[in-house]
C-alpha cells in the first residue's frame, strides 16, 4: 500500500500490483474548494462502484480490458486544506511513478483542483481539457488553487493549454486566454474538425483532463458546477479516440463526479468513459 | 417593498431599486392548479438559488449582466385560489409598472397559469410561447384559469398566439387552434426556419413565455407536466436571440420550474436561460 | 447591508433593522472541514425556507414571534479556507455588535467550526453545547479549527464547557475532558435532572450551541456526521426552557443542518427549534 | 483472496489477514428474493462506507476497535439464483472457517435469506433473531429459501429459535411457531426483562441475527420490508450487551440494509451497530 492511500471500492476487475501494471488508477477524493454543489469527494468510490454495471469488453475495439494489466492504487487520504492536499497528492503520485514510471496513470476526481498535482509531476508539453468552464481565474474565493484556477496554474508551468466544450467564463478569463495564446472552443461551436485542427499542432506528450461537466447536463446532473448545453457522450469519445491514436498521452483524469447516490447518471457516464479510455489506449 | 411581495432568495447579483431598473424580476410562486407533479411554487427560489452556480458574464455576447440595472422585486405572496391569485398578481404587476413603466419585466413561475396576469397588464400584440402543451383548453379540472387554458384566455384577449415545441394536446384543442388561426409547431417539426417564418409576421410588441417543459425531458425532469422528445437548450436560445433582435419584447416569463432539490437540473437550466434572456436583451 | 453579507432567504416574518432589533439572526454557511457528508453550507437557506412551514405563534408560550423585533442580517459570504472564514465571520459579528450590542444574536450554521467566531467575539463565561460528538480533538485532518476541535478551542479561551447528548468521541478526547474538568453526559444517561445538576453551577453569561446531530438520527438524517441513538425534540426544548429562565444567555447557534432538499427533516427540525428559541427567550 | 470474494469498500480500519483475526467480516450482497424494495445487495458496501463517519473508540466500553484484530474478507460474488447463492456462500464460509476456526464471524447482508448459509456451517445450538417479521413461512414466491422462510429452515436444523421485535406474520406462521415451541416477542410487548427471561434458558453457542427492520422505521427507512413501530437503537444494544456477557456467541449478522444513497440512515444505524457488536464482544 502507498503511504497515504486506502483501497477504495473494488471494481471486480482482475488487477495487478502497481509495479506490473500498464494502467494505474488513483483516486483524489478532494472537494474542499467546490463553489456550488459539494460532494466530489465521493467521485472515486462512485465511479468504481458504477463499473459493476459495465462489461469489461469494449465492443468498438474488440478489446476486453479485464485482460489488461490494470492496477487500482486506491484513493489518497487528502487533508482538508487545498495546499496540504496538493502536497500529499504530489508526493503520492511521485511514489507511484517511482514504483512504475512507464504505466499510463488515470486519476479519478474529486474536484478539478486535483488536476494540478498530476500535471505538476508528469510535466506534459500540452494540456487538452474538456470542460464547461475556462478555469482561468487567477484566484477564487480566497485561493489560487481553487478549481476555477487550475488551467491558469497549468499554463503558468509553460504547458500549452487547449479547452473544449466551454460555456462559462468571465470577461477577465476570456481576455487572459487571448493574451496568453490559450485556445478554447465554445460548446455551441464544438465539432470533431474544430478539435482536430487545434490538437494536431500540440507538442507531446499530452495530459488529457475530462471535467464531466463538459457533457450535457442530463448525462451529469450530479457535478460541482452543472451547465446545460454540453457535449454528447460519443462526441467526446470520438475526439479521445483520435487523440490517443495521434499523440503520446502522459496521463488522463476524470474529474468532478459528485453526489451520494450509488449508480447516479454522472458516475455511470464516468465509469463508461474510464473503461473506454483504457480500451482505446490499448488499441 | 411592494404591497404583497417578500424578498425571496438573494441572487448575489448587484441589484438596483425598481424605479431605476432596466430589467425587473418578479416571482409568481403559484401551483394551485397543477394537474400532475405539484411543486412549481418553489420555482422562483430554486431558479434564483441556481444562479449562484453561474457566471454573470455571457461569453456569447461579451456582456456581463452584473453591470446591468436589474431589480429583483421578490416573490408575490399569492392566495390559494387561482382567481384571487390572479387578482393579487395583476395588482402587484400594475404597482411595478406604475413605479417603472419602461423596464423589461421578467416573471419567474410558478405554474403556467401565472402567465395570464402579466399578459393582461402588459397588453402585447402577440404571444410567442415555447411549450410542450397547447394549453388551449376552455376549462380544466373545474377552472377556466387552469394552467391548461392559459393560451386560450390570452387568445380571447385578441392577442396573436404562436406556440413552439408542442407534443401534447387534445383533438378539441387542435380543432380550436385551426378554427382560431392559432399557429403551432410540433416538437418533431421544429427548426430555426420554422420559428422565423412564423414569428416574422407577428405584430409587436411580443410577450415571450418559456414553459421549461418545452426542453427535452432530461434537461427538466422536475416540472409540472413533463414530456419526452423536447427541444435542446441552444435551440431555444438561438430562436430567442433572433426574436429579441427583430421584435419589440413586452416581457418574458420562465414557468413550471418545480421540485424541491436545490440545484436540480430544471432550476440550473432555467437559471442559465434567465441570464441569457437578460444578456441578449442588452445587446 | 453588512460588509460581507448577502440577504439569503426571506422568512416572511416581519423584520426590523439590525439597530432596532431584540433578536438578530446571522447565517454562517461554511462546510470546508466537514469530514463525512458535505452540504452544511446550505443550512442557513434551508432553515429559513423551512420556516415558511411554521406558525409564528408559539402555543406553549402564548407568544407570537411575528410581534417581536427580529432582524435577519443575512448570510456571511465566507472564503474557502477555515482560517480566512473565521476572520471574516469574527469581523462581521463585531460589525453587528457595534450596530446593536444588546440584541440576542442567533447564528445559523454551517459546520460546528463556525461556533468558534461567535464565542470569540461574545466572550461568554460558559459554553453549553448539545452534540452527539465531544469535538475535543486538538487537530483533525490537518486543521486545529476543524469542526471536531471547536469545543477544545473554546475551553482554551477559559470558557467553562458542558456537553450533552454525546455518543461519539476518542479515548484521547475522553481523557482530555477528565483532565480539564470538562463535564459531558452520554446520550444513554441523559435526562432533565442530569442537565439541571450540571448547568446550575455554570457562571454567566452562557453561550448555547445546538449541533442538530444531538437529536435522534430520524429527526436529522441530513447532517454532517449523523449518529443513531440521540435525544428527542422536546427533551432539548425542555432543557433550553429551564436554561433561558435561570441563566443570562450571550447567544445561540443551530449548527450542522445540511442536505440540498428544501423542507428536509433536518431543516424542519432546526426551523422549529429556531422559532422556539426566540419564543422562549421572549417569555 | 478467497475463492469467490472481491474486496468491497475499505473501512479505513487497520485490518489483519483472515488467519490472524479475532473478528472476521464477510459480506453476502444478495437480494434475489426480496419481495418489496430490492437493493439489499448494496448493504455490505453501504455499511462499510458509513463506518467512515464513526470513531473506532466505543465510549461505553472504553475499547478502541482499531486496536482489535479485525479481518475484512470482502464480499462474496453471489450468483443470481438463491440455491446457487447459498451453495457459494456455504463454500466460502467453510473456506474462511478452515483458515481461521476460532475468530468471531460477522456477516453483512444482503437479504435475510443469507442467514441460512452461516447457520448451516456454524451449527449453533440456538438462534436469537431481532426481526419485524416471523420469517416462518414454509415457502414464499416459489422458493423454500426465500427470506420469509429463513427462521423455519433454521428451526428444521434442530436449532432453538427465539424472535424479538416482531410485528408482522401470517396466521399459519403463528400456528407453526406455537406447535414447534418457537417463542417470539411482539414489538409492543418487548422490554429488556422479556428478552432476558427468554434467552437465559437457551443452549449455547448462540447465533445472533439482526434484521435491521427490527428498529423503528425512521431509523431504517431503506430496508427490504419496512415496518413502523419497531425498537429503539439502545434497546437492541442493551439486549446484545447482556447476551454477549452471558452466552457463547457463534456468530453475528446484520441483514437487510438497502438503498443506494451513501450514508443513508439505515447504513449509519447498521455501521454503528457493527462497531458496537465488535466492541461489546471484546469486553
Amino acid at each position: 500500500m502507498l503511504l497515504y492511500t486506502y483501497r477504495s471500492f473494488d471494481m471486480e476487475l482482475p488487477t495487478v500490483d502497481i509495479k506490473d501494471a500498464d494502467y494505474i488508477i488513483l483516486g483524489l477524493p478532494f472537494d474542499g474548494t467546490t463553489s456550488y454543489k459539494p460532494g466530489a469527494r465521493f467521485g472515486p468510490v462512485l465511479i468504481r462502484q458504477a463499473t459493476l454495471n459495465l462489461e469489461s469488453y469494449i465492443l468498438d475495439y474488440d478489446i476486453d480490458i479485464a485482460e489488461l494489466k490494470i492496477a487500482d492504487a486506491g484513493d489518497v487520504a487528502l487533508p482538508v486544506s487545498i495546499e496540504d492536499a496538493i502536497k500529499v497528492a504530489v508526493e503520492t503520485i511521485k511514489e507511484v511513478r517511482s514504483i512504475n514510471p512507464r504505466a499510463l496513470p488515470i486519476f479519478l476526481g474529486g474536484e478539478h483542483s486535483m488536476t494540478y498535482p498530476p500535471v505538476k509531476v508528469l510535466e506534459p508539453k500540452s494540456y487538452v481539457v474538456f470542460d464547461a468552464h475556462l478555469d482561468l481565474r487567477d484566484s477564487y474565493q480566497g485561493s489560487r488553487f481553487n478549481h476555477a484556477c487550475v488551467a491558469r496554474r497549468i499554463h503558468e508551468m509553460g504547458v500549452k493549454v487547449a479547452i473544449f466544450g466551454v460555456r462559462s467564463g468571465t470577461r477577465e478569463e476570456v481576455m487572459f486566454a487571448s493574451q496568453s495564446g490559450i485556445e478554447w472552443v465554445h460548446a455551441r461551436d464544438y465539432n470533431f474538425d474544430a478539435f482536430v485542427d487545434l490538437v494536431s499542432s500540440l507538442p507531446e506528450p499530452v495530459y488529457v483532463s475530462i471535467d464531466v461537466d463538459v457533457f450535457d447536463l442530463p448525462l451529469v446532473p450530479e457535478t460541482g458546477t452543472p451547465e446545460p448545453g454540453g457535449l454528447g457522450f460519443w462526441e467526446v469519445i470520438e475526439a479521445l479516440e483520435w487523440l490517443t491514436k495521434r499523440k503520446k498521452v502522459a496521463g488522463f483524469d476524470i474529474m468532478e463526479v459528485s453526489g451520494d447516490r450509488l449508480g447516479n447518471s454522472t458516475s455511470i457516464t464516468a465509469a463508461k468513459l474510464l473503461f473506454y479510455v483504457i480500451g482505446m489506449s490499448a488499441r
